[in-house]
């Protein structure tokens, strides 16, 4: 499970960052790329990575500002030119459908794979056996979701020599046990699982918030992420600013991951007004309060290690 | 008069052409830039030149596939953060205004000046006194239009030694004849102003076309043009696969240029499928028909000399 970051400036594409786009690398896990916004350009952006477009199966859209949404129809058509042909699921806030065909229809883009466009609410939007998706409203003038990504926890693994210590043949029973399952023998002995398997893999905790204010919904859809994707479109100190124009500062930022008990944070849509030299900067500032922060940047790819 | 390739390529970005989008120049003639097709990342490739989009004055698309189409929304907003305040008048076929305004309001975008899209027919589309747009329709399965700019001719210069010798005195007079008035001076003699001017400066002719098959229109626009713009997505023999697609080969847009009576011809709207290696024999395939035939590449820009 990696991070990578297609885009991480705001407002406008800039030579040193495209507009935003971040995808969470779920190859181990499905064999699937998720997108976090699809600003103007992110294809092409993608042509200097590793990324197949057609292993993207979700697409969760933040909010439609153009700088999180243009990219959107380019990438679905070429999607299609590049071998794509499973379908493709994008959640949105209301509005994100209309544009979306429209987009396609005027240009007459017809794709080879269906695409699902769901506008979604607040609350669980996806859960399949692997992972839990939760979206919530932030404040930032226009309806903008954050999404926390939960990854279910996996059983331990089985302790197969003290099962045959205490009689039991390998079989079917042991893939039994292995799922979780209570047994009873043929001699009528009872086998609680946990005590032969190992303890639980816990699963991670990825949230990737869409531009906004400070809000009780970030701090509780970041509760204890292993890495919070916050946006820092200010730094310290023009918190009015930030206010003003519905976006947070580096140190508002580090205060929900310190109040969020995360294990790492990460800054993005980083204005152009900062120049590569000042990056550190705001690291900085933020890392006064919450110790574990990193900066975004154009093609940076963050590992999430397995717990 | 310049011509500055800001995107070359067929269908999808890839990484040594941008899909199609080009920049004519009209610095001198009016402090202008006239921008043909927008695919997207157009704004992008701007960043990489001196073209500052607050001097964009009209925008001409050819047709609303997404590879000509894509980049507008977000150039349109850009130039908004760049200090454009001038209109920007937006012409092309039916559909574009429903395009240009959902992809605008969907995101909430508030240029600070205003735009005027115009859904256009054949014909002349715009006139002042420099210079004259007509566009027609090619064939493209879709409605693609080609744009023939005609720069109006300019009187010559006016031959004042000549005048003076004639017994004309300097004066407001003068203006007059510099205009081509016909004047007639105190002692009743008519001055003739064709005999007081030099030649007159004759006006240059761009055309710039859309995707298409070969047609009869395009012979029309490109008739007497200083520069032909044609589209060349298959090379010589692939006429049938240019034909099933709605396409034109290099040999095809050389005919075209060579029939039109035009001075040079540039190809563009080169597929992927062909490497760098291979656009010379490209070149070569027109050059045989007309020779003098280049083939465009992104930030190349061609100059379109006085007559
Ligand atoms: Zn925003
Ligand atoms: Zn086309």
């Amino acid at each position: 499970m990696d991070l990578f970051f297609l885009g991480t400036g705001a407002g406008m594409p800039a030579k040193l960052r495209n507009v935003t786009s971040i995808a969470l690398k779920l190859l181990e896990e499905r064999g699937a790329i998720w997108l976090f916004d699809c600003g103007e350009a992110t294809q092409h952006q993608i042509l200097h990575t590793s990324i197949k477009p057609r292993r993207i199966e979700k697409i969760f859209i933040t909010h439609l500002h153009g700088d999180h949404l243009y990219g959107l129809p380019g990438l679905l058509s070429s999607r299609s030119f590049q071998g794509g042909e499973s379908e493709v699921t994008i959640y949105g806030p209301k509005g994100i459908k209309e544009y979306i065909h429209l987009s396609l229809s005027i240009s007459q883009s017809y794709l080879k794979y269906p695409i699902n466009v769901i506008e979604i609410e607040e609350g669980i939007i996806f859960e399949d056996d692997q992972f839990i998706v939760e979206a919530g409203l932030l404040d930032h003038g226009i309806p903008s979701y954050g999404y926390r990504v939960v990854e279910k926890d996996k059983p331990g693994t089985l302790l197969a020599e003290k099962l045959k210590a205490a009689g039991v043949k390998p079989g079917p029973i042991f893939k039994k046990i292995k799922n979780g399952e209570r047994v009873v023998l043929e001699d009528g002995r009872v086998i609680e699982p946990e005590e032969f398997l190992g303890p639980p893999q816990r699963g991670r905790i990825v949230t990737i918030l869409g531009d906004t204010r400070v809000c009780e919904n970030a701090l509780k859809l970041a509760k204890n992420a292993d890495i919070l994707v916050h946006e820092a479109t200010f730094s310290k100190g023009e918190e009015h600013l930030a206010f003003k124009y519905f976006h947070s500062t580096t140190k508002q930022a580090a205060e929900i991951a310190l109040q969020a008990d995360c294990k790492k944070l990460c800054l993005t849509h980083i204005s152009s007004r900062y120049e590569r030299n000042a990056w550190q900067e705001l690291v900085q500032e933020a890392a006064e309060t919450f110790p574990n922060t990193l900066i975004a940047e154009d093609f940076k790819e963050i590992h999430i290690p397995s717990k």
